[in-house]
């Protein structure tokens, strides 16, 4: 019997070709991509079939938060599938207890279950669907510049314009509400304990207008990902919470992107020590090295479905090899000091060496983040702060973003660019040394951003 | 360092009771369950830790299609991870190239490519967003007696009281019709031709009302799975097709649990010679060692987004080693003719079987089906029909299903019970022998149904 993986091609124009015929890209113009044909990755870097290597400063889409093929990692999942690959949702599984054990301790005292799923919109979409039976309540709040997924129940969600070309084909009842946002106030807030009150002041107004009986919750990402690096200015989180107790609303943190040690933290709500109603997670639960999400419930939610069938459910849920891989990713962490190394980068290197590059560079018009969770916001102008780019630009208005972008690859880094952005977020396990080679990288290339800028 | 997985609980004891503290399960109320945990697993037999073996008639959620812990798909896993576990969308993959080719080659010459996603549920919200977005048209058809998944999309198309909990959360523009059924027909037909031509002008007759120009696409099981192993009657799925055609409306096949390999072809629609615009898969395509689902789009359909941005993705989309798994997967299918074993499974002995036990027990109201999915219906009575226990029956009402169940496990035969019905789903690579095993386990249990039958 020949060995079933025999026909996976190994030539790169092979592997370019039948990804160009055969494989339909997401949130893309088919005929317009060039998808990069990647043949290897290790630790914090990933290597094209031409042997080019990329410090990777964007962990594919900020979920390889271990790093790529953690011998440790990859050793653990072929001794679970060797064990047992698969078993139902309705059975019991050794890796699912002691994973749904070891996340609801992580996420505190006041969990007591995890439902699983595969990944961060599966979890979304649970987390509302318990926020609703649980209060009794319609609405959920959900913030402009924001992302939670992109299947139907929670892509109306998201804040950003990957919600646009599905409606108005969204469950109704959803009402979008503005954050916090120091830099570009919606508040017009001079400081950013300003911005807390006036934030928390536009979302009491909120819940004033559409009614407070009829909100079953609010959700966001704690720290805002891929629409910005926007961390919550001090006292906002602690407010929003309040409010919601003051209401009977929950409070739902997607902690998809911001979870399991991006900010440093397992969880980004630990930060502030705000406590929410319900979690949701996926990426760096288990670097994605098999597909895994779900939705930490509270004891106060979870009591409601003691009696009461819980109406949601999916065939690969707790799925034991994903479950097993998040069972290895978590004890990994702890014993390697992992969130001790995020945190160490985010206050020895990143931030200090971003301000200095900040300071350098007429197109940096703010750096902010914590942990490995870092934006640096590019501008024409320092003074007006107006973006390089325009609000979802692309083609020819976003020239300045991409070439600032080919400028990292040629000089071997991969950035993860976003409107007029560039998000510094690689690997928990990025060592110093690396780190600081990505952002001489980054510094230079900002040369390309400065040229865009007003003269 | 030590084994990361160590701390996996070995004790069935402590599986069941982390189990109970920390699982949140799926379509249950949680303190009225008591999970079973399972030890082990190989072929098509699974374990208990007191070391009671169930022949699985069940294939989990009719999704192991290959048999459990399959060494050579096991070894691919293996073999693969330590290649490369996880790479983002955006990239091309080596895997994700041969996984897309060789589904797209399957499901025929009119398709071209293939939209990843992690289960059944996402791949039929991205279909339904394709279809509205390729048509214009913003109305999805879809049937009672279905399931589609448990997203807030695709939960709405689910013709079965799954749905209910969710409503009125579920997205706009889905209507239902009535599918085919001779043994329970909506329009009384007394042949399966009938059925055909009835079934048929009731669906032309709802795209009238409904407005022609207004539908974007039907969406159906070829088999109707969960609902009861619904075997379309002659000329039904090409006289969709037809309809479709003559009203520009796209059809949809969620082939989640009829495809590969459930129905002895690669997809059900092969059966009968209809070629969808779109089919969705999940399930059989890798028998779930690791979550993998998917649209497979055709030709007409991906034109559509050539030049136009599709909006939709997800972060695990065309998963590396779930992509892998499919390709080892597929090409053991091909290696072990295991398709044409599904098939032998169902002319020679499940379907000649089920006849002899249809008639032996008063409780036996229909059996149908097709290679290793079949139903058999259970019946107070013969003539009336009436179903053993009336639909969506649960607590006292379901006792006899419950005592049936009940009795086959005892047995050591895993049953799939729904409703009035049981199941015969085992792995396509059972054997014969076990096939036999299983089938006399469910003639004696079937005593215990028929004491439950009018006298
Ligand atoms: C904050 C947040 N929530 C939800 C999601 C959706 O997760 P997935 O892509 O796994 O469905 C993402 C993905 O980027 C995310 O960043
Ligand atoms: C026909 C059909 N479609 C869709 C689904 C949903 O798939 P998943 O549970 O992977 O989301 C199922 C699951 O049982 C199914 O049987």
């Amino acid at each position: 019997m020949s060995n079933p993986l025999a026909g996976i091609p190994t030539q790169e124009s092979e592997v370019r070709s039948l990804d160009r015929a055969h494989v339909f890209h997401s949130w893309s113009a088919q005929a317009k991509i060039d998808p990069l044909p990647i043949a290897s990755a290790q630790g914090s870097y990933f290597t094209d079939y031409e042997g080019n290597r990329y410090l990777d400063f964007s962990s594919q889409l900020v979920n390889v938060n271990i790093g790529y093929q953690h011998p440790r990692l990859i050793a653990a999942i072929q001794e679970y599938v060797a064990k047992l690959a698969t078993i139902q949702p309705a059975f019991a599984n050794d890796a699912r207890s002691e994973a749904a054990r070891l996340i609801t301790e992580l996420a505190g005292p006041s969990f007591r279950s995890v439902f699983f799923t595969n990944g961060g919109a599966e979890a979304n979409e649970n987390a509302i669907r318990m926020a609703r039976l649980h209060t009794g309540r319609p609405k959920v709040l959900a913030a402009y510049r924001s992302y939670h997924g992109a299947t139907h129940g929670v892509i109306g969600l998201t804040g950003d314009p990957r919600r646009w070309g599905t409606e108005p084909f969204t469950v109704p009842g959803i009402v979008h509400f503005w954050g916090p946002y120091p830099y570009r106030s919606a508040f017009y807030s001079q400081t950013p304990e300003q911005e807390t009150e006036r934030a928390l002041q536009h979302l009491r107004d909120t819940i004033m207008v559409e009614g407070a009986g009829t909100i079953a919750a609010i959700i966001l990402e704690p720290v805002v990902g891929t629409n910005g690096v926007l961390v919550p200015p001090p006292g906002y989180l602690a407010g929003v919470r309040q409010l919601c107790d003051e209401h009977g609303i929950l409070l739902i943190a997607d902690e998809v992107m911001a979870g399991f040690g991006r900010c440093g933290e397992w969880f980004a709500v630990h930060h502030w020590d705000v406590v929410p109603d319900l979690i949701t997670f996926a990426k760096g639960v288990n670097s994605g090295y098999v597909p895994l999400g779900g939705v930490i419930v509270s004891d106060v939610v979870a009591s409601t479905f003691d009696d009461r069938v819980y109406p949601g459910g999916l065939t690969y849920q707790g799925h034991p090899l994903a479950c097993a891989s998040a069972v290895a990713s978590i004890e990994i962490f702890k014993d390697e000091k992992i969130l001790e190394n995020a945190r160490f980068l985010g206050t020895d290197v990143i931030g200090p060496e971003l301000e200095k590059i900040a300071d350098k560079h007429p197109s940096v018009g703010e750096v902010r983040g914590l942990g490995v969770f870092w934006a640096v916001e590019l501008v024409k102008d320092k003074t007006t702060r107006e973006p390089l780019v325009p609000y979802n630009a692309s083609g020819a208005a976003a020239t300045p973003m991409n070439d600032f972008a080919a400028a990292c690859k040629a000089r071997g880094m991969w950035p993860m660019t976003h409107f007029n952005r560039t998000h510094v977020v690689p690997p928990c396990t990025t060592t110093e040394a690396e780190v600081r080679e990505g952002l001489a990288i980054l510094d230079e290339a900002l040369d390309v951003a400065d040229s865009f800028c007003d003269a």
